[in-house]
């Protein structure tokens, strides 16, 4: 599912204090044999040395104040990496879970428009001795994909290659892969006024169609649920793998997708969810899941706006997970499409349906009274086939950290990795409590979906 | 120098990111003698269970948006302690120098207004094994001097006391003395709209009137420095004690008082600072000096308007020590009185000639061609004579961290703290390069007085 490069500043216009606009990810790595306690600050210290900085990572607002007209890129003529490139530690006892509410913290707060706008973590203090990294850029410069394809370039299938650049960083160019050429990920400056003109009253007429007009019928109705709510600044992060092997045995033996499969691991695991929080509607969950409207021959190519949206029914008013997975294949069989070509942004927007924060007139008690388009945002972004390293350093695990909207207060993004499925997900830390029990109703769905087709 | 509590909600509504008006302490404590390994989780497990929170620490806006005319509070029902005390951790080697990065990041982020606007990070990981505490609220619900206060009374003389309260609690009602009534010492919820009616007009009026229409004499004038410029999001926090012994001697020696001396500490150190950045004006720099317009008796009373300012000549231009303490006794004795009976709100937005903010037009390039009304705020807070301890642990430092505002991109404020001064200094980011050498120039400027006065 590549998507295609944000070409424009929307992104910087239309976040708020509650609506942060950076996309994040959390990586977990192996040290490599012998190294000493001192590996993560020379790790650091020798990438601070790298100097060949990827333009994108020197851009900053050129008016860092939130007002419209005033979007242009400006260079960063004085980049302080040691600002933007930290070096944080974990509390005792040093678990994951200690890492994700750190991470949690770091998701929730607004990057600083007077700089190019992105930090990296760098990570120690785990008990099990292995480190971490988490990333975070501003989606005007590097959507959630084109971010982890970033990242991903940046890695090597060699565990002896010690020529990894750093995040900021990229090979040099005669070793740049023409098929993902990193340029073509990235978004140009531009002048956004005329790109604003097209795109964002576009994206509030069908958003305001659809919910206030309720002009757009749409092919699934969405019942209310506590996911669907406004939200607060503040994030929950949770993260977990599971072996690829697990889902693809569950889609041979079922003749579903591997897809579907993962598909009906989110519905029995926020099925779970509800019943615990006595939330659980009678209708059914619908998700919308994000699809490339591109064919396999040209899937690898990030630009262009080849993103749409499919609604699938996930099918939570079934206890037994047979059934679940049955409606939800039967559901993405039938393609109920409602956004064809979207761009990022557009699928951003009417995900959250995010009228007011475009400068539409807020609608009070909008979200509250409203039905909802669907309920939850469900994405699957294919990641590394291989085993990959970081000089020298064993990736374990790369866990997406996304963006919500009003009205959409939980996101589940995957990612596939090696011969793993990384789970991120982000909830509004307010709307969803105790996300991380989603992470073992995760586990018991796969588990039940396991007996069902054996 | 008693502050009175701020009475509205100004601070939220001319808050940007930019110009985050939260204030900061960070304590140092030692561990009681016999404490494990765990001793910060148990502690800090145990204080989350002190459920009996302030009024002051649960409260939020009502309307988290940054409106005019939306600046009621309410009571945050749900009230999530976990979110806003943070077990932290410092990266190896967990030197002072690692714990004031932490602290310089904490300090530079936005509070999240759909909380109750304070955070606090108990922090382990120091080299020396002690600990640390860096405390975040909200100036629109605690002024920094209030602040400090509040840390103050859930403390004790007494090492072997085991019933100090968390920070967001309170010693039983019984025990509070009359004299520093924790309440006024809080801002009362209130129409702020007719407090502002009267307030943030005059305090424009003032500022536009002494830098825009020049009809206000100021009785000093202040050159242009690097540190008046328009700041960013970003801080860099510095933090060291003295013995306050060293100060008392040379106040002896020379006859002036022991504020005169800390400025002139200040003054050297400000001086060899800007030599280094080839930045020393030849005119001497101005200091603005918050104090407290009453008498003794009533000191301790900490309500009304009693913050005034005098402006003081720092003899920076002068290169002996001795000649730059007399310029600042001289100057301090005529008692050149800028604002009388101000508001903390009013010395705020003085302090940064911070009109913009306010909603009057923005002037561009305003900042960076009048010259300033003065160059740096010093503000010197009383704290407590005695070595203070909570539950056991030994206080070993607190050190305020403060607002910056445009114009203003450094503060020094200190307080006193048993036999010792403790300095915190707050720096914007981009404008104050390397400002933990002012530590160093602090350090020399207190040896070349000594010798310049036995």
């Amino acid at each position: 599912m590549p998507m295609m490069p944000v070409t424009d500043s929307m992104f910087l216009l239309v976040e708020t204090r509650e609506h942060p606009m950076h996309v994040g990810g959390l990586q977990l790595f192996r040290k490599p044999e012998g190294a000493g306690p001192d590996y993560l600050s020379t790790l650091r210290h020798d990438l601070l040395e790298n100097s060949n900085v990827r333009s994108i990572f020197r851009r900053r607002p050129a008016k860092p104040v939130n007002t419209l007209g005033h979007v242009a890129w400006s260079d960063d003529s004085e980049l302080d990496l040691d600002y933007h490139f930290r070096h944080s530690a974990l509390p005792q006892p040093g678990r994951i879970r200690e890492l994700l509410e750190l991470t949690s913290r770091w998701h929730s707060t607004l990057l600083d428009r007077h700089r190019p706008l992105w930090e990296i973590h760098l990570v120690e203090g785990l008990q099990d001795g292995r480190f971490a990294m988490y990333s975070k850029i501003h989606h005007a410069l590097l959507d959630g994909v084109s971010a982890l394809r970033h990242l991903q370039n940046t890695l090597s299938e060699d565990p002896d290659a010690r020529d990894c650049p750093p995040p900021w960083g990229s090979r040099a160019p005669q070793r740049a892969r023409p098929a993902r050429n990193p340029r073509s990920l990235f978004s140009t400056a531009g002048s956004s006024l005329s790109q604003l003109a097209g795109l964002a009253p576009a994206a509030a007429r069908v958003a305001n169609e659809a919910v206030r007009e309720q002009r757009l019928t749409l092919p699934l109705q969405a019942p209310k649920t506590m996911l669907n709510v406004p939200i607060g600044g503040a994030r929950r992060f949770a993260a977990q793998s599971w072996p690829l092997e697990r889902v693809r045995a569950i889609a041979t033996a079922s003749g579903a997708s591997r897809n579907d499969v993962v598909l009906a691991m989110c519905s029995g695991a926020l099925r779970d969810y509800l019943i615990e929080q006595r939330a659980l509607p009678d209708a059914p969950l619908i998700a919308m899941v994000p699809v490339s409207l591109r064919g396999k021959s040209d899937a690898r190519e990030a630009s262009g706006n080849n993103i749409g949206a499919l609604l699938c029914n996930l099918g939570t008013d079934q206890s037994d997970p047979a059934a679940r997975l049955a409606v939800i294949q039967r559901s993405m069989r039938d393609g109920k499409r409602i956004f064809k070509e979207l761009t990022p942004l557009q699928t951003l927007l009417l995900s959250g349906v995010n009228v007011a924060a475009l400068g539409a007139s807020p609608i009070p008690g909008f979200v509250g009274h409203t039905p909802p388009p669907f309920n939850v945002v469900i994405s699957n972004v294919p990641g590394p086939r291989k085993q990959m390293y970081w000089n020298g350093a064993q990736l374990d695990g790369v866990y997406p950290a996304s963006v919500l909207l009003d009205g959409q207060a939980l996101n589940i993004t995957l990612t596939s990795n090696g011969d793993n499925l990384d789970f991120g997900i982000t909830g509004c830390r307010r709307s969803v409590p105790h996300l991380q029990r989603i992470l073992t109703h995760l586990d018991t769905a796969l588990s039940e979906l396991e007996a069902a087709t054996k």
